[in-house]
């Protein structure tokens, strides 16, 4: 029986993540390999298999969800990114939800709703 | 009054983080940058970014929480990575919990706790 | 005097940057720090930060030259990447031109000019 | 029979691998793919490849050299990265020997000889 067949981004918070995810290296005794520097840099080459999917195809949304190996390898590759991020956050012993928040209050103040309304990217 | 004040990783689930960002992309009409595309070249340049902060340093977590700028800025980077990751859920209408838990089904097939348990990384 | 002034790609030899390359990191005793592992992480950030040049913007040519700051700034990060590239065959000992060659001769096999001749990128 | 069996980088100038990048991508038709936005996204693609090959792995050029599998990996995504730089040169009508000149000349006032002799990576 698959234990996790009720649980999606409604109800699940990041600690379970962060359990899954040490359970996960401790079980293997991989902890040893998930230093600060090694974890960066596995993000890193993670998100470079991320975007080779996306290479040279310009694809909307729908043409994603039609091409159903595209669709599996990116879910696949998106994970592989959030698993190291989680394990990062797991070894530097931070709290993702309020890193999470302090940045976005750092960039609601650099680029005011006020100030970037209108589709223009950047600052002039 | 900062509404966010008691949020942190046990309460706080990914449907959260996902309203955040489709507040904060929508506000500033921001929806027209968000492609598929675009959102992966976009976690890659952060995650490099994230990589660039331990580059030629191979700090252990005691460092780096003994260096307050850097903590900061790893922090920060961090949170760059993971948002555009979930403006690509967003954009994709994806579930990252099931996006993940699928990922980590396979992960636990490819790297059984039986063969992996001593330290060994790879598949000889 | 700018004794480089007349050099250019049509009489400058892989040989040149190599040399070139190779004082620069002696002279500053940052041998120790040019190990492989490190280089391939510097890559992958430098790489990140060209990228980054031209997020959110899908420019051709004639709007980079258009835009000075923007010129420099690209050609000063491929600068970047193709150091530490050359600082890396640096350290392993390697002939870029025979590498360069052998990977050629594989894609020139891989994608054969017969298959691959009407704009499709990938094989089927 | 090889034409190139002779060639290496003491004798090949950056505009041979100008004009094999150029015919390779002529011959199949890809100009309208080597675009610069493309080309940045590649070349942090194939900067991820490379750098996987070392990631949780910390070897010296000696250990390299002993697995034949591995320097052949490595010396591959070294060609790869190169091949899509060299692409970005010929797309931006760029002299490579140029661009690298000139940031070796803000390196060398950055990071000057006379501070940076001593194995200190950063400016304090």
């Amino acid at each position: 029986m698959n234990e996790n067949i009720d649980i999606n981004d409604l109800n699940t918070s990041i600690s379970f993540f962060k359990k899954e995810v040490k359970k996960f290296v401790e079980e293997r005794n991989w902890s040893v390999f998930h230093t600060p520097k090694n974890l960066v840099q596995a993000i890193n080459c993670e998100a470079g298999e991320l975007s080779q999917l996306l290479l040279f195809k310009d694809y909307k949304k729908e043409a994603i969800w039609n091409d159903e190996t595209l669709l599996t390898n990116i879910s696949d590759e998106i994970a592989d990114v959030f698993i190291y991020i989680i394990s990062l956050i797991n070894t530097l012993k931070l709290d993702l939800t309020q890193v999470f928040t302090r940045k976005m209050e750092k960039n609601k103040e650099k680029y005011s709703s006020k100030e970037f309304n209108n589709g223009i990217y950047y600052k002039k």
